[in-house]
């Protein structure tokens, strides 16, 4: 017996049917803000996927040599992927609106909701500078979020040039504020003292890392910056709270406490949370470096990507996503042979013609038939026996009023895709 | 500069939105017959890859030790994945219809419309031993091709255990016939003498090689065999070709030529064509050992598979595919700031809410602006300006019919979702 790898699952027909059903609300969303889809390929050249992430997210990458001896590797985000692409075509007109929804790659230890293999469904708004692109991929986000039915979230935005000025101001050497923003953003899952003492390693006083905190939970846009990297950080972040609040009705949470773990973010960064137990559910920000580092134009940029199956486990367990019924209608031929299995096929192929998902019992008696089709949740099951073939008839019975009626075929196909809607 | 490893694609968004219309179509007619999604993970353990296929695909396959040292495999068609789920669920109520739309992984040279990343579109039927399951899964392909707007294309069909009776009533040896299949798999690419010499170095007589070619080329459902595995096979055609023809109108040609490549089929198998000058579109057919070999129950099984990027290649090239059109309206604000902008992006969002594909355009001058809008397609634009402000109008511009007129914001929005009828 073979197993699955470990970290990773099977999506069986309900699994899948609820997530194609999400992905194609979120599709949906980011197809009316313009967005249009790319695919890329599983595996990129490990080059790039460390381009800006550094050796070490090597650890977490599934790579390998090619028989040419290529160093191939699994990508683990998307962002990456896109921006290749965006810097070998520089004569696409900007802005560019593209979105993917693909799965990812990451060797970590598996955890309850965390997979080896997962997806997600992000976009990319590349060309637009100012703090509109940022408020844009927010409102995309949240659209998207709530179009599959989530309710109840926070967005909670940051900006990392806020961060890194009140970081520098409180004695952090330029060259570590990486491993400062690495260190905040553990601020919520291991607490103040284990950021104030790590803070200390990086030459804080643990008073001053202390205010450095405060700070960073209490301040909001009122926070007090010394450079003028934080100030246009400051402002830039105004103005995307600004224009989300009076464009698009939508209240943030300023929160300094996210910075995001992805090296390429450069200014404006942000996360979605829609309860204490769960991860965020989405999160993104401003990276105007990467394309220009994996050979491209310099260009701003910003994105945002949605985790597939954390938003998929949240709704689930909020009872909001929709149930699966693999069968609307069962033909069954009182025997499977011969010239009454020819005629359930048939009776089966008009009503699929009428677009009604059904099959035909090749075996079954009719009880079990009977209890099957009810089983998978089929509304119909239309029986055919020997006498019923000159006449042209059969009969129809409604298993959820189970009622039953002779008629004749006609009848009975257009009885069920009427009642079915289709 | 990086570049996209060798023999994979990106999939841009006119390509992608091809792409997922064509899956949309057969994934609609997959589920009118039944059949719900599956979703696997890309890698294997390998042993399961290689299960049936033999060590020699080793060849084909990407593999790679993960960090526990585990082989793993990047899969390389989707049978033996479903068939590793079906046999960890021996529970599951039978038959079972399962269909997938996956990118699968081979390291082949690659060629005009050949890649390493190719996306396969297929159902498994699982646990009908009968011609009904093989005709079903014909019958499927059919509809599924037809769907997606293919038409001119052919269903050859064939089963192994006839052509394994006549290679024995021939002289080939018994342990050699898998042999042999690969051999006669040939015929079409490599021509006649070229089998009669390759069946030589098997033993059989150079006449008698060509009296097996041409009793495989002409003799249909007449041909004569002599054993009783090749009589039920022959039985079993018969019954399938004569199901498809009654029960579905669909007519097949008998080709003992098609035998297909991979070791798992016991029985029927077949293959679509649609042109000469591309390989075969489709293909199946009857693996009742596959599941038991992975460790589960015997079970009789019958599956095909689509190769989407042939069938795309194809319908693209005869001009089936739709157009692309990314964005729908375009809201220009005459200057990109403050209450103008806030204005601009409160329209879009309106058109958004009827359903319409909305960008708000950023940073243009208004020509270069309509130029854009009209270079992506969109029907409309919405341009405002600092005196609409007051008066809530904006001026809306038929870019097909290039005419204009100053309106309320709210006729606007609803003569553009009426125009576009969502």
């Amino acid at each position: 017996m073979f197993q699955r790898p470990r970290g990773t699952r099977d999506w069986l027909p309900g699994e899948a049917y609820r997530k194609r059903y999400v992905e194609g609300r979120l599709r949906r969303v980011f197809e009316r803000y313009g967005y249009g889809e790319v695919i890329t390929p599983a595996f990129e050249s490990l080059g790039l996927l460390v381009a800006k992430a550094g050796e070490e997210v090597k650890e977490q990458i599934y790579w390998f040599k090619d028989k040419a001896g290529r160093d191939l590797g699994l990508r683990f985000e998307l962002t990456t992927p896109v921006a290749r692409i965006v810097a070998a075509k520089p004569e696409m007109p900007k802005p560019i609106r593209l979105y993917y929804i693909q799965p990812v790659w990451r060797y970590e230890e598996p955890q309850h909701g965390r997979y080896r293999e997962f997806w997600q469904a992000g976009v990319e708004l590349i060309g637009v500078p100012g703090a509109e692109g940022d408020a844009e991929v927010i409102a995309v986000t949240d659209r998207a979020l709530r179009e599959a039915g989530l309710e109840g979230f926070e967005i909670r935005v940051s900006d990392r040039r806020i961060v890194e000025d009140v970081l520098l101001s409180a004695g952090v050497d330029a060259a570590r504020v990486e491993e400062a923003f690495r260190i905040l953003d553990k601020l919520e899952k291991r607490g103040k003292e284990y950021v104030v003492e790590e803070l200390g390693r990086l030459g804080v006083e643990a008073d001053e890392a202390r205010r450095v905190i405060d700070t960073l939970a209490a301040a909001g846009l009122e926070v007090e910056v010394h450079s003028d990297r934080g100030r246009r950080g400051l402002e830039h972040l105004r103005e995307t709270v600004d224009l989300l609040e009076e464009a698009y009705s939508i209240s943030v949470k300023v929160d300094y406490s996210i910075v995001r773990g992805l090296g390429y973010y450069t200014g404006l960064v942000f996360e979605v949370k829609a309860g204490e137990d769960i991860g965020s559910i989405a999160g993104g920000g401003r990276y105007d470096d990467l394309i220009s580092l994996v050979g491209g134009d310099r260009l701003p940029a910003t994105g945002m990507a949605i985790g597939v199956d954390r938003l998929l486990a949240v709704l689930e367990s909020r009872g909001l996503l929709p149930e699966y019924k693999p069968v609307e209608a069962v033909v069954i031929p009182v025997r499977s042979e011969g010239r009454i299995l020819v005629e359930a096929i048939k009776i089966a192929e008009e009503l699929r013609g009428q677009g009604v998902k059904a099959v035909v019992e090749y075996g079954r008696s009719l009880r079990k038939a009977l209890e099957r089709a009810a089983a998978m949740g089929a509304r119909f099951a239309v029986i055919i026996g020997p006498r019923d073939l000159e006449e042209g008839v059969a009969t129809l019975k409604d298993l959820e009023e189970w009622r039953q009626v002779k008629l004749p075929i006609g009848e009975i196909v257009e009885h069920i895709g009427g009642a079915l809607h289709h």
